[in-house]
């Protein structure tokens, strides 16, 4: 029963399932869990094998945390995606650990590490396509290095506050300015003074809310 | 002549050298070249698929370049190390572009990247060792986002010499404060500050030549 969820759900997200044995089909269904995080939850701290992680609703957030507490987002994981880098047993060359918080109420198939690393040992097609999800984010991060060195701070923040109202279906982004500074690697301070000046220029309006778009046209030109 | 040149070195280079066939071997070798960089020579500049450069001496920098021609240097390339970044058309999933430059004379031989992709997608041992190689510059890339946003000046600066000097095996570092904030991605008047409190701690002595350690245990503690 809970096989042929697995499987139903696997045979869609990975190219590689029609490709192996029954027996390694079987084999990691019979590793994989489903489980339920609730928003806020931190699901993977860097430190263990938390294992891969398919997103089947809601959206976890993965982030690297310095010793002072300051997080940086690196990307986010909606339905459909799948976290590699939270399996640090499967990928020996990825050295550095990342965090993994749900940042809504999530459902997700969870495949334990050490048996996916098995089975990605001796499969080339299943390592080949473990390899390249994992490369995939590289670009990911590269972009957030990009963002954070060259570009202007009010470029940034314009882009953020688009990006957040379109992935919400809203002009409103109810989130503090801690909250917004933190997604963007920067300080609230900054993000506060940016958007006093966003709001004089009637772009935003600021509320105890959050932040609302008045003007999408100018700040779209900002973004560019 | 020059392929069993290139096959010597490739043996030694490539884990799955002796376990591909005599024909792929051939026209791995039939499309390689052997190049010499000037110090200072741009190799790749991020638009072109420059192929796979295999670093027999000398040493290249990689770094991301910004549109006012900011630079970060993500990682540096040394006898025996493989640039797989600058073929990007072997690899789909990375969509940044780097820059590669000589930092020395050196000596490369160069696979041209079109055929490197031919045959590693055609071998699955050859794209395994592919996507690992890249990957592993994931690592890299990370740490120096880390060092970046989450170490204060002072410290990086620190290990940066630090480094410089145990790589060059010399208290002396021969750089500009302009060069040495171009590596650090940092700007030269926050270089040139803090080599000045360093300076005035007895840590370093500035001339002209440019900076000679001259307490490291001092400096060692400060980057830890």
């Amino acid at each position: 029963m809970s096989v042929s969820m697995f499987s139903e759900a696997y045979s869609e997200l990975f190219p590689f399932w029609n490709e192996i044995s029954d027996a390694e089909r079987r084999f990691i269904c019979d590793n994989s869990k489903a489980l339920t995080y609730r928003k806020g939850a931190n699901i993977h701290n860097g430190e263990e094998c938390s294992g891969v992680i398919f997103v089947r609703s809601g959206c976890l957030r993965v982030y690297i945390l310095s010793e002072e507490g300051k997080e940086i987002t690196l990307y986010r994981l909606h339905k459909g995606d799948l976290c590699m880098l939270s399996a640090s047993c499967v990928l020996q060359s990825i050295t550095f650990d990342v965090h993994v918080d749900a940042e809504e109420n999530s459902e997700c198939y969870v495949i334990n590490g050490w048996s996916y690393a098995k089975v990605s040992e001796e499969n080339s097609k299943i390592k080949i396509f473990t390899l390249e999800t994992a490369l995939s984010r590289f670009s990911d991060v590269m972009w957030v290095l990009q963002q954070i060195l060259f570009m202007s701070m009010d470029k940034r923040l314009a882009i953020f506050l688009l990006d957040e109202s379109s992935r919400l279906g809203s002009d409103t982004i109810e989130l503090t300015h801690e909250q917004i500074a933190k997604y963007m690697g920067s300080a609230r301070e900054v993000v506060s003074r940016m958007l006093k000046y966003f709001s004089s220029e009637g772009m935003v309006e600021v509320s105890r809310k959050g932040v609302r778009i008045t003007d999408k046209k100018r700040l779209r030109a900002l973004a560019l």
